[in-house]
């Protein structure tokens, strides 16, 4: 089937598809709509998939022009483009700003797949393909909400707003630029922010807070060109030898991270909070057997796995290069080494601190003979939500009623600096309010995501935007 | 000029460049020549070098033939040929096999010399090329040497037997089969290996130890795939995090290894050789500034250089790789990581023992949630030669004669694996008697060869084989 490339020709591919399968149901036609979306292999980190990310923004756009909403079209900054679409047609109620992204992460390693990360297949409940939850499944479902409304109503019970964008896999800044710039198509009450996860599939959940991030390099260097270890070794500093003890030295085998001052501004998660997560259903075994897959966990002693990965800080090392990698043998004394490293913050940590701090850090944990220096990539606040906001206690109250459960104020262990921006920017807060589940295998093979999630997030979606604007 | 490629042609050319150069002495005939061996790029690791390595044997056996030697002509085994010649005219005399390797190590990186690596280049006192001092102008001097006598005496005062290989950088095996077969050409009472380097360049100095070597590669393993930082930072096994504990575990910043047994049969040099070294003109100021080129030296705490890089064991990291070492930033938490390590021997350490021992600790130091192994990848005992012996002696004597002082003797960190398979196969002791000097840039850019002793190796060889033969 080809790809609609424009708004009448996707009205065609729908009506076409309705007609032809006349006894195709609602939630049918969704998903043959959403592997369109899926097919489209729009990877921004790649410079060949340019076209097709273009031709996913066009998509999106057209999917918004079917939903009803007026202005749509392209916002082209400096990189991928940005889709708009917005129907402000209820005047003296909030305006809401839906966020997501059609671009999606690389699909390697390729051979791990089971069908072809743009050949969206449904096994049981799940569609598989790359960015099935992340983000097109999720983009696709606040669209499909709005359009129910419409379809129904003929109107929206709120003002919405829709900015979805194409770089948030390639860390772009585009929408930097034009979230800082005061244009007014951003004006607005609440961000929905749909690209985080549920807890667990029948369990409404909200994420009400967001780890911040420091991402840097370790540039080590012992000298001016690499030695021979025959003849130097036991003499020369070695490159290797020295990053490996400077990773060492930054956090310990319990987990404490040694850098001085990172633990100052941390701050416990409320007694609320915790109750909450105490609530939560979760095995520490079966977490760690059939989901992180590890003989053992890891990570700071006396906390734990909520506290650890939601409401304390971390570092690890995310790569690491130095000296001969090829096959075989060579002996080298390396000169220098690079790592990649990141610590994930918490509140009250301050990312222009924490990147002082690991740089002091990593210079002192510098051995004798060796330079050591951390290099900044990019950063993004912590953030917490305040839970007393009406736009997060109508979400809970949808996703209640969805669900059939109440929801869980719950947090994420990642960084979605988009919510750091709408907050610094805009100064509005964010619902992450999501429908991913923690076995989606996001940037990994095999992304999928959950069919069921998909039309009850349509409906949560829907019942949200009705309970704002009573 | 178009390198010769027969008996014939070589004759040719010398005689074509003593016509026309007349006025050319014989250092200028031989530079010319040596020019030519070191023009043909023998990078014996490249496939694509495959048809140079050959064309460079067979310049190496034209050399020979030249020389005056008999039965001149390639050994084919698996990898690269080795090239053979003798001369067996004096019986009841001593016979010596001079070992050396035509081969030469890969010229990346490119960019850092000065004159191209295949291109060589004479600037002030030094020749420039890859393969200048390893092997081929040793290889070449011992040749001449033997020429000269020759062409003198239209004898040699000794029995001589070549044996020059193409796989020593490479490690190939093709030798060590030929060395193991018990093939008659072998026979001998010992063994010229012209491989070694001079401690200063107009102090006589022979090798009489050198370190065994165990090379390996650490396999570290967390779990079956990478984790998201965000969603598992905090509770999730980090492979690098891992193997930097590992490897900052098994040596610690004074230097020290911890391998549990590694230092029980480490002999301390005697007194001899201790009064020896003590000799040796060596600032080490000057020695980290302009040789090794770093701030600092390291190494074990309470021994001098010579210990640490002579006779003291060694542990290094040559090479490291995991995770995501693309530009830019990815979030991932690896699942697995490798290192190459290896560990320098000295005398009584027993490869097998230190493979044994490292296994044992890399598993002790491996932390909780992860897996790691030691795997071998080659190993070579440490060797050190009685000065006693008559083929020592005489050795010293000819570099006394021809540099005018005292020999000393030395040992060097570096491991050359055919000195053990002579003592074990053969069962014949190694002179090394080489002319390299410190500065020489072996495996590295701008590698060079010292014109005065090429020279000078030239006049010493002649007295060595005039000196046994009396």
């Amino acid at each position: 089937m080809r790809l609609p490339l424009s708004i009448n020709s996707l009205n065609e591919v729908v009506r076409v598809h309705v007609m032809v399968c006349s006894s195709m149901s609602q939630q049918e036609i969704w998903i043959e709509e959403l592997k369109q979306f899926l097919r489209i292999p729009s990877v921004g980190t790649t410079p060949e998939h340019a076209p097709d990310v273009r031709r996913c923004a066009e998509f999106t756009r057209d999917l918004l022009a079917a939903a009803g909403l007026h202005n749509v079209g392209l916002i082209q900054g400096d990189g991928h483009p940005m889709v708009y679409g917005e129907w402000l047609g209820a005047p003296g109620q909030p305006t809401v700003l839906f966020y997501g992204h059609y671009d999606v992460q690389p699909p390697d390693p390729l051979h791990e797949w089971v069908s072809g990360p743009f050949a969206p297949e449904v096994r049981g409940d799940d569609i598989f393909a790359r960015g099935a939850a992340d983000d097109k499944g999720q983009v696709y479902l606040q669209i499909k909400a709005v359009e129910q409304l419409m379809r129904r109503d003929g109107k929206l019970p709120v003002n919405v707003r829709f900015l979805i964008e194409g770089e948030e896999e390639s860390g772009g800044e585009v929408l930097e630029h034009f979230v800082a710039s005061g244009d007014p198509r951003l004006q607005a009450d609440a961000a929905i922010v749909c690209d985080t996860e549920m807890f667990a599939p029948n369990l409404p959940t909200l994420c009400v807070g967001l780890r911040g991030i420091v991402y840097g390099e370790i540039h080590l260097r012992t000298g001016a060109t690499d030695l021979h270890s025959g003849v130097y070794g036991g003499a020369a500093p070695n490159a290797i030898q020295a990053i490996c003890e400077v990773i060492a030295a930054l956090k310990d085998r319990d987990g404490r991270i040694h850098v001085e001052g990172f633990y100052d501004r941390v701050t416990q998660p409320t007694a609320a909070e915790r109750a909450a997560w105490a609530t939560l259903p979760f095995n520490e075994n079966e977490y760690r057997e059939k989901e992180v897959k590890v003989s053992a966990l890891t990570g700071e002693a006396g906390f734990d796995v909520f506290e650890r990965t939601w409401s304390r800080p971390t570092l690890e090392v995310h790569g690491i290069r130095g000296g001969f990698i090829g096959e075989g043998a060579k002996t080298v004394i390396p000169c220098s080494a690079v790592a990649k490293v990141s610590a994930r913050l918490v509140p009250d940590q301050r990312p222009d601190e924490a990147v002082a701090q690991l740089q002091a850090a990593v210079r002192k944990a510098c051995p004798r003979g060796a330079t050591a220096e951390f290099k900044l990539l990019h950063a993004a606040p912590p953030s917490v939500v305040n839970t007393g906001n009406r736009f997060i206690e109508c979400a809970a109250e949808a996703m209640k009623q969805v669900f059939g459960k109440e929801t869980v104020y719950i947090r994420s262990g990642g960084s979605i600096p988009v919510v750091g921006l709408f907050d610094k920017h805009l100064g509005i807060p964010s619902v992450m309010m999501g429908f991913g589940l923690p076995d989606d295998n996001l940037h990994a093979p095999n992304e999928k995501f959950h069919l069921p999630n998909l039309f009850r997030g349509i409906d949560a979606m829907g019942r949200y935007l009705e309970l704002l604007g009573s």
